[in-house]
């Protein structure tokens, strides 16, 4: 860019923002899954389109959960509420069902002016809120007030916001604790950085089918004391990255954890739809929290829902809701006067969370297309789920849990030392030497282990389940022939 | 809140998060155009709503920018091209001119997988950050250099990351000091408060019709000496609350002095079509100093855009872009790490400010028509701004300065002693006591002047010149006699 600019405008002179001057938090902060083997994922696709001589044809983008990219097909019903909501002039055209148009004007009729362009409360379209406390208290048969839901672009914005809220304004040891998995997904470690607050890590059982232990809990939780006042847990739950589903047992756990530590939860729940493991279920944190009774069911907990993943994956509307339950009213308030600056989410994300939250019912047109459409996107990550795990634990050198919920494997790999040495003389760290060849090689685009935090020592690589079925084969016997070579050159 | 969590959850016990250990920046962040007033006026929507009987039938909501909400109509080839990449089933449909269909399968052909519910890459979609640079270059008649480019959610999501760059991490003498102007949008004074920042005040001329003094720039950065480290000044032209678009000269003057000091320029220039009165003319920081060439054409510049503004009013797709102007290279890819944990802005935002940048060209089925949309509703707005300036001029103890640009009058108000002290007893400011009286009176919603910023014993408010142009009468009717009731009540 540099170069470019001096084209543009001879820029010269003494710069007010260096690396030196510029924002240490957000120099500090990483953020892998778009990091540096994205970025050179990025270039090798312009290499080949250029005509570059490559061992491969494609980059396979096996580094995001972003589901489109890979080939999935939207889902119609939602599609054509959206395209109604934006262009109304559609609500006379035959291409569209007769539910579609009644759920467009509905939602039309909530917006100001009739149009998705103008701004909604900040909080969302309260018709809105109300369907997705609807769907809340649906599926965790417990009651759900919408006024304790505020929608988000993306889930992202939402777990930022409540971050924020948790911060204390001080440093050093009167500094906010948070509590976050090893592995996790960055976006809590790159948050936690830009806010500079203390990250608590507590490390999942990669033995134990990445399971959450109290005991680690506490002693993650003393290591902690006196650098920082902690003030919540975070929890994935499916796994990003691990793909594990937690128990009620283990939620009981974690729940008596937090209320005897006087913590918040914060549960990240935006793979709900996502399960594919026999004997897994996905249950709610405000679910079981709530079945508990008191005093459990008193603590603070804020739930996180996006639009991006599960059947719909529509990552590009940028829709999320976060629900808080437990919350002070004056901390609420509060918080809605943080949200109210940035004015109001997408409305079209919005919009995308309604269909998701309130899809047709029995008896409705589009019923049926809807339920299959959504049914075969999910028997088929379940499929790819299986299948991935297995073809790994095939491989040598290689041991994966089994993926029973999200979108990821987790894999560990066992690098042999002299590769663990070459990485070290590249000043590298094993596991993005090995995906940074894994890339150049076979243009298998993964995120390396130490990018979400990983057990000393070991190594791993996270790649999405999301390639088409047909790929996942082919793509699965390129990874086998790369490392089997990596292992035998470095043996 | 509080009654009803009760009845969710019997919510009890002690709480994590009291005001007392929630984030003070957060407590103190204060954002009036969405305040209590704008809260209350929702309020007695409702209350019209249920039947309550009033002075009058509507809210008039003239507190906020948000132009569909008042009754503009979208523009029809924007919409087009959104629902054809919402849903290209639309492709085959008779009710779509060619050139949206060209348009949108070219951007289709841009994204990931042919989806717009794929991500982008962070800083936005190639294709279009290449359209927004070709639009740049063609308004100012300067190169502009697409990677200089990022799309964001708004653009007050744009603002809020390039002044988290300047922030210095340190607090006391060694905080950023970040020169804002005196009235000013909210949104700056809300994130230095989030951000722990030092605003650096200065003030804007009224009697000059809100015109720009170097001399007063200097008075302010002299006056922060030692209380932080001053590191950018932020211009908002056309500007918010006021109305006014900046000469040349003054312009010059501006930038010589951001020189002189050593400071990034924000500019804040999301009103750039929005310009009515006669001999003036919109002119971008980036044209200027760069027909100023060297040195000041050096200066680190960053300058907004955003698709809710200017004869579009997309508000609800938060679409925005920003330009970075010399900005050093390793600073700027530390910027795109920053926005890469967002992972995008929304899809469909992008797209509006595509359309915005590069609209049908002459010779193009839809060119008439979108000039004829644009034309029509700009013309408009510039005659609601003579006829409003106007009208506050002909009423007692009001006085209003032209209406040059932007969408906003900000009249002063000349208070009785009287209303001063009644005001001052019930502990609000007078502006604030005198727009809750205009409320609960009329159902005309403003913002208090207090929240923008005011000479210290001037009054004044703001309102949107976006009402119909019909009911703009009847507004300043039921106005009039409000003002003049108040006046006499405290004479």
């Amino acid at each position: 860019m540099g170069d470019q600019q001096l084209t543009d405008g001879e820029c010269s002179g003494t710069k007010v923002l260096t690396m030196e001057t510029v924002n240490p938090n957000v120099v500090k902060m990483e953020y892998a899954v778009r990091g540096p083997i994205v970025t050179r994922a990025a270039e090798i696709e312009k290499e080949l389109a250029e005509g570059k001589a490559k061992p491969f044809e494609t980059v396979v983008k096996a580094n995001i959960g972003d589901c489109h990219a890979t080939g999935q097909t939207p889902i119609t019903f939602i599609r054509q509420v959206v395209a109604l909501c934006t262009y109304p002039q559609l609500m006379q055209s035959p291409m569209f069902p007769e539910d579609a148009k009644q759920k467009a004007k509905r939602i039309l009729a909530a917006c100001n002016g009739y149009s998705v362009g103008s701004y909604s409360a900040s909080p969302g379209i309260e018709v809105i809120q109300k369907d997705i406390a609807a769907y809340i208290s649906r599926r965790d048969g417990q009651p759900c007030n919408y006024s304790n839901i505020f929608l988000c672009t993306g889930a992202s914005e939402g777990i930022k916001t409540i971050l924020k809220m948790l911060m204390t304004g001080k440093s050093g040891s009167e500094q906010a604790g948070i509590m976050i998995p090893v592995p996790q997904y960055p976006l809590y470690s790159a948050t936690l950085t830009e806010y500079n607050a203390y990250p608590i890590h507590y490390y999942l059982d990669e033995e134990k089918g990445w399971s959450l232990e109290v005991s680690e809990l506490n002693r993650a939780l003393k290591d902690a004391k006196g650098k920082c006042i902690p003030r919540a847990i975070c929890i994935i739950n499916p796994g990003n990255p691990t793909g594990q589903v937690l128990s009620r047992d283990n939620i009981e756990n974690i729940i008596r954890f937090a209320h005897k530590e006087g913590l918040v939860l914060l549960a990240d729940e935006v793979y709900q739809h996502n399960i594919y493991a026999k004997g897994s279920e996905f249950l709610s944190f405000k679910k079981v929290l709530m079945e508990m009774g008191p005093p459990c069911s008193w603590i603070e907990l804020a739930s996180f829902m996006s639009a991006s993943k599960g059947f719909m994956g529509e990552c590009g509307f940028r829709g999320g809701y976060c629900e808080m339950v437990n919350f002070q009213d004056d901390v609420q308030k509060c918080l809605l006067k943080s949200i109210s600056v940035k004015l109001c989410p997408p409305i079209l994300g919005q919009i995308v969370m309604d269909v998701v939250t309130n899809p047709p019912q029995e008896g409705d047109p589009s019923y049926a297309s809807f339920q299959e459409e959504k049914n075969t996107v999910l028997k088929l990550l379940a499929e790819k789920a299986r299948l991935i795990t297995d073809l790994f634990n095939s491989i040598e050198g290689i041991s994966c849990n089994e993926v029973q919920g999200a979108m990821y494997a987790f894999p560990r790999i066992y690098l042999p030392d002299k590769a663990i040495i070459a990485a070290r003389n590249m000043n590298q760290t094993p596991d993005f030497f090995y995906c940074s060849h894994l890339l150049e090689e076979t243009g298998i685009c993964t995120v390396p282990g130490s990018g979400f935090g990983q057990k000393e020592g070991t190594y791993h690589f996270r790649i999405t389940i999301l390639p088409p079925l047909e790929e996942i084969a082919r793509v699965m016997e390129l990874f086998r022939d790369f490392h089997l070579r990596f292992l035998n050159k470095y043996k």
